[in-house]
């Protein structure tokens, strides 16, 4: 039997790292995973699992002996890890493909291209799936985890073809919906639908917490401030991270934001009726129309 | 057999209203029940279900059979009904008991006031039930709707204490947990764990919904973006007129929150990595020690 990739390096074994290798395992996209990472105890548990057949802590043997390196590890770790990696390959004519799944892309580039003498490595292609899960650790990691949820990958001039393309094949076997993006339009839109969102829970929950009426305030709120605020109980150095590396774009979706609730709160201070309600109605339709998009995604995922 | 109130009249019969109606009927707290509103269908439909033994749309005719009033009407119209109501009881001595389940108090017992000559109604009790469901209509209506649920009383100086004691026995006839607090601090209280997040979550995807990547945006959002944003698909009217209602409170929201948030975009700026680390993990804590809270009132709720 022969395999799109024989073996897979998982760099980071938490969630992402171990549900990769448990769908790849169960696609038959590859048949040895090597675990490397600066946490033993999850790599030994990770073998222990069944989750990867063996691991190392010496980077140069894994990127010796996989066809294709997945960073799994948080955003500011992840560009320390390739920054080594592409270290290690200088003047390497046929290394592994590379890849990842951390948060943010912008920064993966500019380290790999400051590693690289400003040039993209033709194998290195970033990605990044949206999907996780409020349980963490290799422990938790679930082989369908990635079932129709997106996975964006942003290939760049100077890739290989065939380097886009396994990583592709490799998302789409975990049963992923795979669209591709630039760079720029990957950061602003994450930044839109996630990174700012959890700014504004937290510093939402924050003020709340600080104000004088703190407690009647958390005594008396209901369903939709649990709903609202849920991602306010983030890990905060992952979001600290992400934020210092996604810097620019959530700037901008700050500013967006900022400027569309100053023209709520004008309305609001000129009880201005018809400027609310012309508002809330285009935000209702719009929201309406994403809860269509989800439910449509969730019918398929159950008529399998 | 007493009931603490004979006839109960229900004033706008939909959720809330019919939801009220039915827990009375089966704690028996009363006897019978007269519908009363603008919208005919409704109340007919009321007397099919059971929920309603009676209607009319004599609002003299209410005031003369009911011992208490409920206005269970939408912000604004509960103030017009309020108006009328006292209106109608100039000069009368011994009134039905009034209290309503809007979400504003201020504008109410403004109302109130300029209706008496700025004297507060001794029997008027205002309060407010922070329950609800995504379904509306009469047809929804369920007698558990406030069990477990926080109901806030806004009694005020000049209150006849056996009226402040009929609403709360009501209320807790249902299975509600009545606490009491001012009518400035609910209002300051709702527009903080309420009025606020819808405000912020119709700001959010009015912003995402116009930008020029509305449409990549919606397709790669996931799940937390899909629960922060849940509340913009609520009824535009209803939180326009909420807006109207209890603007004040509301403004100050809105600059305590614009505040925390223009400090953390400064963070953001300045890669600040401790003061955000701060920030997130603070309001993590009181994230997770407000999921304690609903948690706890989870296992009462099932416990039963």
């Amino acid at each position: 039997m022969s395999y799109p990739a024989e073996t897979v390096g998982i760099l980071g074994l938490g969630l992402i790292g171990g549900s990769l290798a448990r769908a790849l395992r169960e696609s038959g996209f590859s048949r040895r995973f090597i675990g490397y990472g600066y946490r033993e105890p999850s790599l030994r548990r990770g073998v222990e699992l069944g989750v990867i057949d063996d691991f190392t802590l010496d980077l140069g043997e894994l990127i010796d002996r996989a066809d294709i390196l997945v960073i799994c590890a948080p955003t500011l770790v992840a560009a320390d890890l390739l920054r080594q990696i592409l270290g290690k390959l200088q003047g390497v004519e046929n290394g592994p493909v590379i890849t990842d799944a951390a948060s943010v892309k912008g920064n993966l580039l500019a380290a790999a291209k400051e590693a690289c003498g400003g040039n993209v490595p033709p194998r290195l292609v970033l990605g990044h799936p949206i999907a996780g899960s409020e349980r963490s650790g290799v422990d938790a990691s679930d082989a369908a985890l990635f079932r129709h949820h997106r996975v964006i990958l942003t290939p760049v001039e100077g890739n290989e073809p065939a380097a886009v393309e396994l990583v592709r094949a490799m998302w789409q076997s975990t049963g992923a919906e795979v669209v591709s993006m630039s760079v720029a339009d990957h950061d602003e839109v994450l930044a839109a639908t996630s990174h700012l969102p959890h700014l504004l829970a937290y510093a939402l929950v924050d003020a709340l917490a600080q104000s004088d009426a703190s407690e009647d305030i958390f005594r008396c709120a209901a369903g939709g401030f649990r709903d609202f605020t849920r991602i306010a109980s983030s890990d905060p150095v992952m979001w600290r991270d992400i934020a210092i590396a996604n810097r620019d774009a959530l700037l901008q979706s700050i500013d967006l934001f900022s400027e569309h609730l100053g023209r709520l709160r004008q309305a609001v201070a000129d009880e201005d009726a018809d400027g609310m309600q012309e508002t809330f109605t285009r935000a209702k339709a719009a929201r309406d129309q994403f809860a269509a998009i989800l439910a449509e995604r969730g019918q398929r995922s159950k008529a399998e």
